[in-house]
């Protein structure tokens, strides 16, 4: 059993949703224990956050540059492995870089920065520090979504020829910033949730889908942005046309006024010689349609689930597991790529899989040109 | 009971798929009789396939013109009282109008013709000689289509934000007509099927989905088409932005090369106040998500089935009706306002309800618009 | 193209919902024409019926009584080929064998009679007068059920080991035959439906698809059967332990008071080496799971769908067929037996595959020993 | 945020697999902490495993007894607080009963026990030292079965009348155990399973999952239990008629010989007014219909989700909760009841719904009851 690495939180304290997640899926296989914490952005609630989950109250931070002080202070045997970033999307990239030109490994929500010019910049400190440095896209966990990729990878697909990705939501269907909901306003906010709204706070994770399945690159889009609510600023809703690499097409659609939908977040790939289909509400199935043969349900843990996903799972199939075991992935990829750099081998496995600063950057890089496209009335742009 | 009707057919004879479609669906109800055909373009094959269906030889003609000449020639109780036009898509419009202006009700299959000209002119002929005409926009016929419609006019969707509606198939996603076989041969001829490939067989289906279950049009599109099998002059996959009235936006995807697929039309609609989904090829299911209540499965035949599509229905829930059925209901509907014609009534019910001679200009124009938008490389364009 | 046969029928008139099924499935192939008929119980009903379904008025028998005199008053070759009974279960045993031993050949609603005997009695009759015999057991048509079979058949499965069967409906969880719904009303009769309620009515139809699938005996039955309506003298629900043929067991439910079930037929079958499941309701598709493999869609028309689900099929996959299409297999297999008879052929395919008087003599054993054993308080019974 | 309570865990070392389950259920929330262990039956296993999970050298001890000595031997306010027993079943009893009697309370795996007498002396002891029990059948953590439970409270169903139930695996279709495989080789073993095999297994998880939902009483059984893989003691397959209070019936299977098949536990309830079913493979989802409306999908954290089920919920709609969380919710309400208890309080909510030693009692009694009733060859039997 692999020694536990010690992380600090950045955000996620008291009211905060994704912080407790993130601690959660740290901590779910043993392989992380939260040791420090500047758990907001006030600094008597950052400070009672740690106090709470049980932090020694010295590593209980009332701001993360203190955060940041206070663990370099101390012996480099006795320091925060990693820091979690878990706060909005505006100071992403401030506390990123601090930490890791300090030296310290990063695990960051997406999306990662709000500028292009920013996650370059994050690109080219992580390879001059050498750090290790996680964004929790975090479906790409799912062990079905692995499997996925190997089947791709193996040419079971044949060449590529359409993507149909969606998330689609319905929780911001009506105006819920207008009644204070905490989870809301931040993201309707362009100073805190940067270009997009739906398209920077889901559409991304569709994004990242698309690339870690079928290994193409998003070449050029052509988007139609709208804020059907009335009064948002930025879009609830998106449609984006995709031509990807290898000449496949695609279309990508995220909404947040999608009534009824909860995280519907679905893709489907067609190829040449075959097809799969996965939905995140049942992510324990993946479909698999060869040309000649009929679709097969693929499960997680079963007969064909293959190796990158059985290296992904805990529980034997029919067991359902979840949204915290595919976060949890994540997470234990990133160990596995600390201690490997420790010793100086190449991480594998878990550990070179999951998505890193340079998908960090590309989907930033996503977000700005859909929105670009679509701020011009839908004109295809590169990216 | 109501009396039968008499009919003729134009192409559909040995060989054909879709002719022998239209006899089923005419007579399931025991509505029309089969009494007369020109039943190919061959006549030869014409003759003998009307003799196999067992038509009086006489009736069984050559050619249409032959059997507009032989019908007009009979005293006037003992003609067709329409005919069905099932001939691949570039002579429905010289057929359609030599028996409109004779005066005889018709039954098109869709696309209705290849260019806006001939639709408008259709529109004009249909008005000027009074004839009932209905497009055979079959998936319409579906009983939770009619569910559909009748929960977004009563208001239970609120006002129409986003509708998603695709078309999938994998039958082409090969080089199919290069081994000869009919389907796909004319299919992807532009001399036989006109300026679209799928967009016209398949997203034309879509399109009149989304018009006959709105209400709303598609005001303008921004469309991207591709040929993915080499070699091909069509297009074998569609995808195409929409904006609709009352601000209403939608994605309408078809394709022939999603492998594995086989008749995946489906359409999601979404409102402010709650939403529909509803799948071809599980059809007697609608689903209806209230903004606020979980997602209910509404049953053909069920308690909550609704006047309009219980009107549509023959056996009890549970009971599964299909393709043949839905289809038939375009026949009663066709039927019905005939009978109501004689009659000096205005049509009702099913009579009322099934795609007419504008729905079938509306899909001409909406292909023609796609391709336009597509030949630009994507530009909006207005219907 | 087949020569169309004549056909009367007896029962199904005004009012009567399965008399209607029958006819569209008798002629949805234009394999059948309906030209005489005893369409009721009452004699002016029964010729009213008949007038307004176009009979000749000579041929709208007021008695099938009537009507056995009537057609063999007739010219050989201008008779009814055969017979469709349609009436309560009470009635079949006489009319059945009184046509039989006039030479006519026989559709006979399910079950076929109420007592064993009667039932042995057929079996002898339709052996001397060399009568085709068909029971509607209308479910045995649906192609997937015939793909389940051939399976089974071909050693997919292994060795039968377990077999799930259940019937459940909603639709008598409260007393509908105290409004007089003619339905319910000779279905919760002794004196017209027989010695069974629920296990009768859909039972049998569950008792006949494990036949039909697994090619196995049910040899003994251990059950337990409630009226759970208060008043009811026949079982609205019934719960059967089954031992078969070969060492497997099952477990057969059939209810008519499952509020919200509607015609919830399905079949779940498991071998030593795979396993098959099958759902009345979503008919075009049958799941087949190798003992180590993933559960694969089987699709009517599809790539896997067999020799035999091919030939009971007429559109493509995709294009859901359901109720009446199954229906109809039955007829055309009927129709194949009674051509295939006159040439002095052994039938083959569908002709070769209804369910005939032998297995509608299971059903009846069937039916009798589960009432026994229920009787008896749930003892083992040997069928 | 609740103080963390200290456990302590007997069996479910190294090489075991529902130990580590236990471990992640318990810690998942930060509601308990592993501070010792007895965790295996050889010593030197035992004591290692401990080791590798971190455990202080002095709190790994190499037996249960040594572990209930040295934990008595500490200050009152630094012993465990409870201990977990994840022993095969044979074992329970004693380990059990001895923690019980040094005031410890319990967290046992299930069956309890393998006898009515140890079930009803644990019941005794339970009672007489005033300790919390719960026994982990996991699967009635699920929110969705506590939204089932409540709907059936709330009188949404009426009177229940039928139930059916099934855990369905297929694991043990082959010979397993024959090739040393742990998890089958205790479980085919009398000497440690128990009188039952796949009813004692997974059998007892069915029957919690009714009288959680319906609050019914099994009052008779009449059961047939097969052995159908050669050479088996115990059986792979049971099928079991039930008889409930207030009149209502059902049907109860489990079968580890249904290839295929994984977890596929589900549960489906009819009553006078309503219906619902739930199925553990795809947990989120409970399906409600009333009995003159349309079924409804109610979703763990979504608008009918109801109080009890949220209270069992810790993320968002639409983000599965499994396997994991499911079974983390009976260590909630197990730890909220030792609070509870300390601070003189009734548990309430998850506090007062795990199940307790009285369940353990009946899943015991029922499967001996079932057993009775198989041997003597499927005779009714009184519970």
């Amino acid at each position: 059993m692999a020694k536990r690495l010690s992380y600090g939180m950045v955000g996620g304290g008291q009211g905060a949703f994704i912080g407790a997640v993130h601690r959660v899926a740290a901590e779910l296989d043993r392989r992380a224990t939260l040791v420090a914490g500047a758990l907001g952005i006030d600094p008597e609630v950052a400070y009672q956050s740690g106090i709470e989950l049980g932090l020694d109250p010295a590593r209980s931070y009332r701001t993360w540059p203190e955060m940041l002080k206070g663990e370099l202070a101390r012996p480099a045997n006795d320091r925060i492995d990693f820091v979690s970033i878990v706060t909005p999307n505006h100071v992403h990239y401030e506390i990123a870089m601090a930490f890791i030109e300090a030296g310290f490994h990063v695990v960051c929500e997406k999306p990662m920065v709000t500028t292009v010019e920013q996650g370059e910049a994050l690109v080219r400190a992580v390879q001059k520090h050498k750090v290790v440095f996680g964004v929790t896209y975090n479906y790409t966990g799912y062990p079905m979504v692995k499997r996925a990729a190997e089947l791709v990878k193996s040419g079971k697909l044949g060449q590529i020829r359409k993507v149909f990705v969606e998330y689609h939501q319905g929780w911001l269907a009506t105006k819920l910033e207008a009644t204070g909901q905490a989870q809301a306003s931040w993201r309707v906010d362009p100073t805190k949730a940067g270009l997009g709204g739906a398209i920077g706070d889901i559409g991304s994770h569709a994004e990242n889908l698309v690339s870690t399945i079928t290994g193409l690159e998003i070449e050029s889009v052509c988007a139609d942005l709208t804020a059907f609510v009335p009064g948002r600023a930025l879009d609830d809703d998106a449609a984006v046309l995709l031509r990807l690499g290898g000449g496949a097409k695609g279309v990508l659609t995220a909404s947040q006024v999608c009534v009824g939908e909860e995280n519907n977040l679905s893709i489907r790939v067609y190829g040449t010689e075959g097809a799969i289909a996965w939905r995140q509400e049942n992510p324990n199935e993946l479909h698999f349609t060869p040309r000649s043969g009929s679709r097969a349900i693929i499960t997680r843990g079963g007969p064909e689930a293959g190796e990158g996903a059985t290296r992904a799972t805990r529980i034997p199939p029919g067991h359902p597991e979840g949204f915290y075991e595919a976060f949890a992935n994540i997470y234990r990829g990133v160990c596995d790529a600390i201690v490997a750099s420790r010793e100086g081998r190449t991480p594998t496995g878990l550990g070179a899989e999951f998505p890193d600063v340079v998908a960090g950057l590309r989907g930033v890089r996503f977000i700005t040109r859909v929105v670009e496209s679509a701020r011009q009335g839908g004109v295809w742009t590169r990216i």
